[in-house]
């Protein structure tokens, strides 16, 4: 059936608002002008669609959830050039129009048209492409992906290699960049460096994987969950900590088992207790703290001014300080050419009717990623 | 006089407690192993050594202040090689001692042997050399320079060219290279960039200088003192703003006026509000908030934590992040040279003795540095 210029009617899931999601039946409007419509093959479930589920960030209800997908162009707007009707795509919560200040500088990838600081929940021309029984229903970071078919801008879409496993690269939408950039391009850990990582579900994972390519000699995990510790120390995490566990503040085993603190801290939580103790893991004169996990928008992370002058640097990092379509694309081809194996990081797939289980899995932390195939 | 292996008895202010302040006759001990005794010739007054007088950094009191000094060798302890008497040299505030993970380390200065987190306000042996009517007096930051003569840890001792006017270059034992340096090292301030300076200061007016060495195509200076504008243009300063004559807060000024934001802010002054203003007035992508200024030690810095993903970064940083003993010297020889000109940052010169009046100029916002002639 021909569905190009059509609405599609199709299952999505919709979370009305906190911690109430469904799977429903949608209509998804055809792309307007400079959009694409996505049929999407894969999902994964990434921590920020969880503060999201929550109600932890300041998103619109009701709306459709997801933005780590994968999937095949169905068909595009006016004045799309850049992918066509078959093409394999990954979905960018990070877009790159090419055209503003940021997308124009060298440095940096936060690009002016993104809508996560602030979500408007609707897409560049303020309007839905989603609704269900004949509610407007938002989209999530204009990349909604817990559906069978979505609508996004084309600058938030990666065109990349036919040879792309649909069910597996979908990771490289985010979680894999996050982690993998937040360690290889915002820290550039060093060979022979001492690094710990908060956290260790999919992007403190990649962070690892960062680590480990970069010749991190020492790379501590943190986790509460100790289920985890197996897999992470298979990627390359030398010790596992579990703060639980501890007599004394993480941060002060941490200070204890490297003598002066590490040389990188990573947090991939969102979490203000962790990013104070990611902070307070590095060394006073040269250490690097990077901070992955997307906090609660009314938190404030609070440091000790005095301590700040030793020389210590806390960065932010989104999508790996990657210029999106320009960069994504490539670490697909990485991928496939087995320069980097993100296997290890996709646990477990279900069918998309199954998300609810998939949430289980993913608040048990039984997975590093759990793949929602539709 | 040979005043080798002797107590010497001078002139030298003492900090007695908060706000207080007098010139006292002292006796100093002779240097012990590792340690050089310094007739001092100028030293500068830096904002630290205001908050060390107002209580405001945890010190013991009483105490010599005063860190920024140049001066003569006078005598030398046992072990000490690199410095003779006769030598010109400059007090360091951090050390470098080449033997601790820090100074090992390629990156970072923040000496394993300074005295400034936290302050002992002793000799590396834990004691002192300073006494007064008989009650031991208490170094600040093993550097007292407000005295005719201090002793100094060997590696808080930077030998300087036989050339070096001493009545200007104790600048470079601090001020100079802790702005200088935060511009070019630590920022890494980029050709054509936009840069605001909280604080005109001795070390604003050289984070300006660094700025500008750098090829800032815009740099706004911020100070509640006017006074201050006519020698921050003359040092580079594009744009002058007073916090307290504008209708709306610095940095969304600072926002309006750069579209986006500044790519590089600067803090030189140590208070928590401006702080804030500078990592406000930098871009979201790519911006570099670099914190020179000293806060209070039971201050925090608050950011919005979910802000700080997009990729900023803050950076603190002391002493320009130079390892001191190396390079020290070398801005030294660059000013010679004309490499760099630091003339245009002493604006007053005083007999020591006038030393109170010094510090009411400093107050009063009339000085960029006031030097203490011995």
């Amino acid at each position: 059936m021909d569905t190009q210029g059509k609405t599609i009617t199709c299952q999505a899931a919709i979370a009305w608002g906190k911690n109430s999601i469904s799977i429903e039946e949608v209509q998804v409007e055809p792309p307007k002008t400079g959009e694409v419509r996505i049929k999407l093959i894969s999902s994964g479930i990434c921590g920020t669609d969880d503060h999201v589920l929550k109600g932890e960030l300041p998103m619109k209800f009701p709306l459709v959830p997801g933005h780590e997908g994968a999937g095949i162009v169905e068909s595009i707007g006016n004045g799309v050039s850049s992918v066509k009707p078959g093409d394999k795509v990954l979905t960018l919560i990070i877009p790159q129009c090419g055209e503003c200040s940021f997308c124009l500088h060298p440095k940096g990838n936060f690009c002016d048209k993104q809508d996560v600081l602030p979500c408007s929940g609707l897409m560049l021309d303020g309007t839905s492409r989603f609704s269900c029984k004949g509610e407007k229903i938002y989209h999530s970071f204009r990349v909604s992906t817990f559906t069978e078919y979505t609508v996004v801008p084309e600058i938030a879409v990666a065109k990349i290699d036919a040879a792309s496993p649909m069910d597996k690269v979908c990771l490289i939408s985010c979680g894999v960049p996050t982690g993998y950039g937040a360690a290889v391009r915002s820290a550039k850990v060093t060979p022979g460096s001492t690094c710990v990582v908060y956290g260790l579900g999919g992007v403190g994972s990649a962070i690892v994987m960062g680590c480990k390519a970069s010749g991190a000699s020492r790379i501590i995990g943190v986790d509460i969950n100790e289920e985890k510790f197996p897999r992470a120390r298979a990627l390359g995490v030398t010790d596992c900590l579990n703060p639980r566990a501890l007599q004394k503040p993480v941060q002060e085993v941490v200070m204890e088992m490297t003598g002066i603190g590490v040389d990188f801290a990573f947090e991939a939580i969102g979490h203000i207790e962790t990013m104070v103790s990611a902070w307070n893991s590095c060394n006073n004169s040269y250490g690097v703290c990077v901070i992955i996990g997307v906090a609660s928008p009314d938190s404030k992370l609070c440091l000790e001014a005095i301590k700040i002058i030793t020389g210590k640097t806390l960065k932010g990092v989104c999508l790996g300080d990657y210029k999106t379509r320009d960069c994504i694309p490539q670490i697909v081809s990485d991928y496939l050419q087995n320069k980097i194996n993100i296997d290890p990081l996709v646990t477990h797939q279900l069918p998309f009717k199954q998300l609810h289980k998939a949430l289980e899995l993913y608040h048990a932390g039984k997975t590093i990623r759990c793949v929602l195939l539709f």
